[in-house]
């Protein structure tokens, strides 16, 4: 195994950091190796809010649903989907642009995490930690204002970023023959039951946080209830109406 | 700049590919990496696809809009967002899963894409070239009955995968000035104006498939059609209803 691959193998997400700053420059250069990542017919569809002003990272931190992490790791990114900018370079050609298809929301939101995906890598590479805050679709609507983001602009989720104050454990994935299938879909709930008494192992051995849970059951509470039930309303009020 | 931030920023789509084979062990090793990637609630919302049987990949090169390396890459996979496994898990505590909501669409199309690109990178760690396939959403129902898809999925991208037999440029990307914003969204039609002039130099003197184009007119086609206007539908009869 080479030591990108290890390197991948070893992400955890850090919640909790150490005061040294983020030098600026290596702060672009991860953004640039986002950047470098595949994009659909390069289209870019992608903006980044570096949110330096510390009153609205506090306030991001209770949008997203009391991540204290939000405001105290040394630097805190909105990877946004964007398809303004796009649409408008289109638009000034003299093209007659169709907006809101929902493929135009799939192409955005791909794009963005493919390229936050390579920041997450770029920044671990560097000895940094990230936690991706996914958390921020709790709010999307004030942390959109708080951003002074455009029609045709969401945000899809946060970052933060820093050095690690925390070793916490790397955190087991479903057995890989479950979601690698040859030629066809296959059930695989066999797998489901194995990954479950993993994960009660893990929830019993780990070192902060025990409990008495396996996969199934902590997934259990996010799907009994409606999840996020905002989201439509609000992506249409963005511009994405998925058409 | 360290090794890991080189291969990022070396990454170009690949099209052209030898004869010589991927191992499977490689292959998990790949998809492994991919699991280790970030996933929202530890969900891990994704289904990947290898398609081997030779009949269904010339059928998916074709449904892609006529793309050959889909048959002869090496490897062909067909990255699926799956919220069939968790909310089937989630049911079998007792849950009273509510499927079709938007977010869901969300964050399985999101998990699917962090999972992606580091396989991606993986790959390319090793050597390989990679090449997305978002072409099959042109027929994405078609491409979904090949691989015998259920409810709850859907195809999101393909990846071809190969030892390269060309050596294309890397791509130019938007100043990361005008995509990386301090605290709010701001204008940046004058980097799209500069990255413009950037888009035509590189059209006109790249190696291969030189034109008179610049980025904006490049996207023009893209914007002035409705982008694949099924895609709602499709993802509707899936079972991705965004409610």
């Amino acid at each position: 195994m080479n030591d990108v691959i290890k390197l991948l193998n070893s992400h955890r997400s850090i919640r909790k950091f150490t005061d040294q700053e983020i030098p600026h420059g290596l702060l672009l250069e991860l953004i640039k190796a986002g950047q470098a990542a595949a994009t659909s017919s390069h289209v870019q569809a992608y903006t980044v809010i570096h949110v330096k002003d510390s009153d609205n990272r506090e306030a991001i931190a209770e949008l997203a649903g009391g991540q204290g992490y939000v405001a105290s790791s040394a630097v805190f990114l909105v990877f946004c989907a964007d398809m303004k900018r796009p649409t408008e370079a289109s638009a000034r050609t003299g093209a007659n642009v169709e907006r809101g298809m929902t493929e135009q929301l799939l192409v955005a939101t791909v794009d963005t995490a493919l390229m936050a995906q390579n920041v997450a890598v770029a920044a671990e590479s560097e000895g940094l930690g990230i936690c991706y805050i996914g958390g921020i679709r709790n709010n999307p609507e004030a942390v959109s204002e708080l951003l002074r983001l455009p029609a045709h602009v969401y945000p899809v989720f946060g970052m933060c970023l820093g050095y690690p104050a925390h070793q916490p454990e790397v955190k087991p994935r479903l057995p890989v023959e479950a979601i690698l299938k040859e030629d066809y879909y296959t059930d695989d709930s066999d797998h489901v039951a194995a990954f479950d008494d993993t994960m009660q192992a893990y929830y019993q051995s780990r070192s902060s946080g025990n409990k008495n849970s396996d996969w199934s059951h902590n997934l259990a509470p996010l799907f009994d209830s409606k999840l996020r039930p905002h989201m439509r309303d609000f992506l249409v009020k963005r511009g994405f109406t998925m058409k």
